[in-house]
């Protein structure tokens, strides 16, 4: 039997990549593509429903090349994946009006996550098509027909509206779509002790800060504030500095003593600090390395793209034509054309089609 | 310079064309189509928004072409007017979702319209697709940059949205739409004097009524309520069998004799309704002949909305062109894929593509 199929995506909006991204969401595309046949989509789209200026549009392309690049830098293989340009799909805008008959906007009104999308883009009244939103995702997940749909907690609840339509489309039309899983995504906490890293809030290490960033971002960090002394015995649950070594320090013995010491009031905090940003960069290192391989080989981010894309679409219109099959909009046409064709045929054969 | 353009359409829901849409649209087309380049859409996508079942959808094929038969019949010339299958042309659908981000959910929900359609379809909740159905009415309009459109007067206020749309697209992409104006189109009163013709309310004689049939219904006729005698004078205004006369009998010399004995109390009713069911069987006669010469030439209709949806779908995407160039989507899609072949095409010489 083929894999099974994941679907996951980024909005190409020119955020750089951090550790809570790779945490969240990175690692797990990189282990779960051997497992699942797997799909990125850069959403351009979802990108129009809160921006969508000529200066937005214009922007995507340099931030979808630069998120291949770290999408390859971390391991994250083509040949596996399947890469592509959510906008150069065809067959995802009709699948998208299909669905919008398929929900109801009360339903669509209750998701409290666009009325904050709404907000943070400061925007006065809703427009139709971010409240639309959960539709075209349920579009992007149901093209590739996916099984699993890793998500951040506060997207959970569009990937329910997804299974819905799903379950709606086949219980109109016939069985066309799995219903898909959600795989929650982990957060993780930012270098300020907050508990999600994220840009905006100025407490994340990017994968392409160099050495010496990492060091000081480190040496920044929020441990246990009641440590006011490096003698002073110290709480490592939920302390910042050991849940990144916990995850990042491949040293499981060089971590548990640390931790020992430090329950103990027997380490400082420089040390452990020292030791992080250590394992830091040794994780970083070859990211950086492959990093730099994929942005001296001209052309290769775009390639990626233009390839995942064109087999992207080649799924959905197979998705699409199934769908429509089922709706019997095929059905319909063929009839129609060769109805149409057949008249124009025996007109041509008997020499009358002089128009 | 090229002729303006002009749109229209209508909901294959099988519903009899009468008098009242002869009236109110067909007549209109006809005389319309010399002077602007005419399409007509058959309109499945909007059933779509309060019927969307398999056998909602298995019922288009025949509606449609029954539609076109009676199309054919009332003189609607395939040569000026282009008639096709809207859910056949592919530009729509991602026409429909760019412009979804233009419009706000307040500014659909104010429509009341869409309440009533709702309502009239026994929907307990409005569909997302049903509040985005002027939407997709402004990607049809816009569709072949139409400059005209004629409507029923409850709609004029969709191609309100539609200028609405067209006029944001403009404002933030550069001029590609011009913002189309509306034909109202007028009503007819029903044979009971209510006021307006329509199948639900069984006040109709269509166009496929016999001569039989249109003398009963035209017999059966609401007229001066306050007439009960011949010697009676009565009222010509607002008095459907008069209002029909002026419509349909082209003898003006006889119209305004019976006029002129009616107010004096110098006919009976018997005399003015029979001169009226001979002038709608007159009226009827030639579009009874060519309905039946359509009927007889197997797969007309057919070839007329297959060669129209294939020049429908070349207009369209000539527009969509348009639209995404002036959005910067066809650049970034362009770029991308020009990058990524041209590494494969080195890649192809080195002699390293073994893959």
């Amino acid at each position: 039997m083929s894999k099974k199929r994941l679907l996951t995506g980024d909005r190409p909006t020119g955020s750089q990549l951090h550790l809570g991204h790779y945490v969240g969401s990175l690692a797990n595309r990189v282990r779960l593509q051997d497992e699942y046949e797997t799909y990125i989509l850069i959403a351009d789209l979802h990108m129009l429903t809160t921006k969508n200026t000529k200066e937005d549009i214009n922007a995507v392309r340099v931030n979808a090349v630069e998120l291949v690049k770290d999408y390859l830098a971390v391991g994250i293989d083509p040949a596996k994946t399947t890469i592509y340009l959510q906008s150069a799909i065809h067959a995802v805008y009709e699948m998208n009006l299909f669905f919008e008959m398929l929900v109801t906007v009360p339903r669509l009104s209750r998701l409290p996550s666009l009325k904050d999308m709404a907000r943070n883009a400061h925007l006065a009244e809703m427009p139709f098509g971010l409240l639309g939103y959960p539709v075209l995702q349920a579009a992007d997940i149901l093209m590739p027909r996916a099984h699993v749909v890793p998500v951040g907690k506060d997207n959970e609840a569009h990937v329910e509206i997804t299974r819905e339509i799903a379950r709606r489309f086949n219980y109109l039309y016939g069985e066309v779509f799995p219903e898909p899983a959600s795989i929650i995504e982990p957060t993780l906490i930012g270098i300020d002790g907050k508990a999600k890293m994220s840009k905006s809030l100025n407490n994340a290490i990017f994968l392409n800060d160099d050495p010496k960033t990492v060091e000081k971002k480190v040496h920044s960090m929020y441990t246990d504030p009641n440590r006011i002394h490096a003698n002073i015995p110290g709480r490592v649950e939920g302390n910042p500095v050991f849940i990144y070594h916990d995850i990042f320090n491949p040293n499981k013995e060089e971590v548990e003593d640390l931790k020992a010491r430090y329950r103990a009031g027997k380490v400082g905090d420089v040390e452990v600090k020292q030791k992080l940003a250590r394992a830091l960069n040794n994780f970083l290192d070859p990211i950086r390395e492959r990093r730099a391989q994929v942005e001296a080989d001209k052309g290769l981010a775009e390639q990626v793209i233009y390839e995942g894309t064109v087999k992207a679409n080649k799924v959905a219109e197979e998705t699409l034509l199934a769908m429509k099959k089922a709706m019997g909009l095929t059905g319909l046409w063929n009839k129609i054309s060769r109805k149409g064709r057949d008249r124009l045929k025996r007109l041509e054969q008997a020499g009358e089609n002089g128009s």
